[in-house]
């Protein structure tokens, strides 16, 4: 190790980030060279302005391993390219997909959320009305409960990041907080929970605890600044922040606030977790402390050896980030990840770090720590006590191996 | 007033805000109707996942004003439909476009970034070079210089709030720190400017001060999360936080690093402000602390009196917003709205107030001010030495006229 590194196998300081970049890729140039001859492109003006814009042709990332059950078009999913983005949101058009039964088509002047049960005074509501409350939005993540669970499999699967990690997306989330909502209609005592049910042909159904609901609970109306779109529960859908993504029930049509969970079946035959001893846990709620290097990954060569950017997403259901550790060599050495500019509560939130790869094999991990305390745990301990095939809520830490070719894949250590 | 009043003709406390929502539209409903008959979507399953999602087909925002200068296509701008969003995040779709020679049809492969002047060593980069660098994402601002020069017109112009002032944006920038780049090149002593040049057919080209590139400037390359979009400078862009638009230079293509400004014609003919006194002042470069309402706004129609949510934005070139004022008759008394969950530094920040709207004509008012100490002029003070039909850098408050038919319009008050 020199003096600018910060752990074993090539991984550098903060302070060698900040001025190594030299054994970055930039080419050097005659002094006399500078941009003097037009590039092609600038001898004719270009295309005009439009009412609508679009990526580039050159930059065509789309959603992956879309894939619905047998016999259904649209009981699936499809996830989110973590590999291909940077920064901490997540573009609209990207954003992860866990339907039930497919994305209903609502007429959003017909549709009414309806609160009921336990309540002064049962109350619904249409989007012209919701237009006169108070909103919030917020930069918060949306984890499907059973993401990154392939990592339960006996054998790294050999997939790619998003492929692995892709049911996480982070945007801003902009509704009428829950609470308010609850306040007009008036909760009696004694009621504890909410079942909430969507427009969708499955009725997706789910009991959030009622502290939950008066807590940072929304009525979402808005995603990334604009009207949700109807992959994402248009026109309205339940957020919960933190809490696995499920729960933040699409295409919101009733709350019906109750004394008892409703035990739907979509939280018994689905979307609890099953013990080693045969016990199925109810009710596992918040997402645990996770993070994921999403460059360099599989299916992002490296070129030749030389200093790279590490660079990854942590997140966790218990608040903020706090820290997050890189090592290059399999979990034996650990150094401290930068975390970016925006370190937000309940966010998705980028950290970098700069590796000296020598042109050798090399195994990447990160682990991340949240403001609880909770740390991120390795692959034994996060297997621990669950049953074979139970696969919600894993959060054990990825590793990639680095081959010598620049190449990477999946691997356990 | 009532005790729930923050300020004359209906603003409210936001003590009031988290108790009023029942004078909000909620239909009360028979016990007996919580929501048991299905909708009539939810009798067949609904569309199936996609690789690329879209908005609603009931939530057509499109951008506004696209216009060319005459005898061109692509010299012109298009705007953000300010009125139809909410939270912070402007989607890259509908961010405003300006410019000068349409888009350039960039090969990625075959673009450079060249740096050269007053350097120790001449350097180019291409975008698997800066793969290799670190990377910061923030959420900031851009606002063309021109956004809101209409209300520098003699009479109001019957336009709407995008129409006026959706020549700002609000976007997570990700690219690499330009101070690294410029510390690898090795600035000469001396230097002082970095002209940037873009690779558009109008070769866009500005002087920026040296201590910005080396403050807070990016190169970026990312917006959003992806990649950057052809309209907004594919595959990297200058990124100023805070400055004139036009000086985050599209395309970039070249910095060169000099002693002097380059006294351009995009810096000389355009984008200088003239004073009453026939003086011409170059090189405005920060963006001035603004507002504005964005709901209610014309084009969005009230319904019945009673309790609104005013909505809108405010931002400044000098930092972090500290406060925003809402007056709702006519700027005689003033209540102060509530900043929405992310106040950060030149970015657009959300804020809101709720106002019982009594039916009559009404004329609502925002006044921001920035952690510098610097306030939103009214529109005199705003036109104060400006010469007729100078515009550039206008941030005078704006006034909406509530009719009492729901509908509103531009006003000078």
């Amino acid at each position: 190790m020199t003096g600018d590194d910060a752990a074993g196998n090539g991984l550098l300081s903060r302070r060698a980030l900040l001025k190594v970049p030299a054994a970055g890729g930039a080419g050097l140039l005659a002094a006399s060279a500078g941009g003097a001859e037009r590039d092609a492109w600038m001898h004719a003006p270009g295309a005009p302005m439009s009412e609508s814009g679009a990526p580039s042709i050159h930059e065509d990332v789309r959603r992956l391993g879309v894939a619905s059950a047998p016999g259904t078009t649209g009981t699936g999913v499809s996830r989110t390219p973590l590999e291909h983005l940077e920064g901490i949101i997540t573009p609209s058009r990207l954003h992860f997909e866990r339907h039930h039964s497919g994305i209903p088509d609502i007429d959003p002047a017909a549709h009414r959320l309806v609160i009921h049960g336990l309540v002064e005074r049962p109350l619904q509501f249409d989007l012209d009305s919701l237009a006169r409350y108070p909103t919030v939005s917020r930069i918060q993540f949306l984890e499907c409960s059973g993401n990154s669970g392939a990592l339960t499999a006996p054998n790294p699967v050999p997939a790619g990041c998003g492929d692995l990690h892709g049911l996480l997306s982070n945007s801003e989330w902009g509704g009428v907080p829950l609470a308010l909502l609850l306040d007009e209609a008036g909760v009696k005592p004694g009621a504890k929970w909410v079942i909430a049910t969507g427009g969708d042909a499955a009725v997706m159904s789910r009991s959030v605890p009622l502290a939950k609901c008066l807590d940072d609970a929304l009525l979402a109306l808005y995603q990334n600044g604009e009207r949700l779109r109807p992959a994402n529960g248009y026109p309205m859908r339940l957020f919960l922040p933190g809490w696995e993504g499920n729960m933040s029930v699409k295409w919101l049509r009733t709350l019906m606030v109750t004394d008892q969970p409703a035990m739907t079946k979509d939280e018994t035959s689905k979307y609890s977790d099953l013990g080693a001893d045969g016990r199925a846990t109810l009710f596992t709620f918040p997402m645990g402390v996770k993070s994921v290097i999403t460059s360099p990954s599989p299916g992002l060569m490296l070129g030749p050896k030389g200093v790279y950017r590490i660079s990854g997403l942590a997140w966790s259901g218990g608040g903020r980030i706090r820290r997050v550790e890189v090592s290059a060599d399999g979990g034996a050495t650990w150094a401290d990840a930068v975390l970016d500019e925006h370190v937000l509560p309940r966010s998705a939130t980028r950290f970098h770090v700069a590796w000296r790869w020598d042109g050798r094999p090399a195994t990447l991990l990160s682990r991340a720590y949240d403001e609880t305390g909770a740390v991120q745990p390795g692959r034994s301990a996060a297997l621990a006590g669950r049953a074979p095939g139970s696969f919600y809520h894993y959060n054990g830490t990825q590793a990639w191996r680095i081959r010598a070719d620049g190449s990477s894949v999946n691997v356990y250590v």
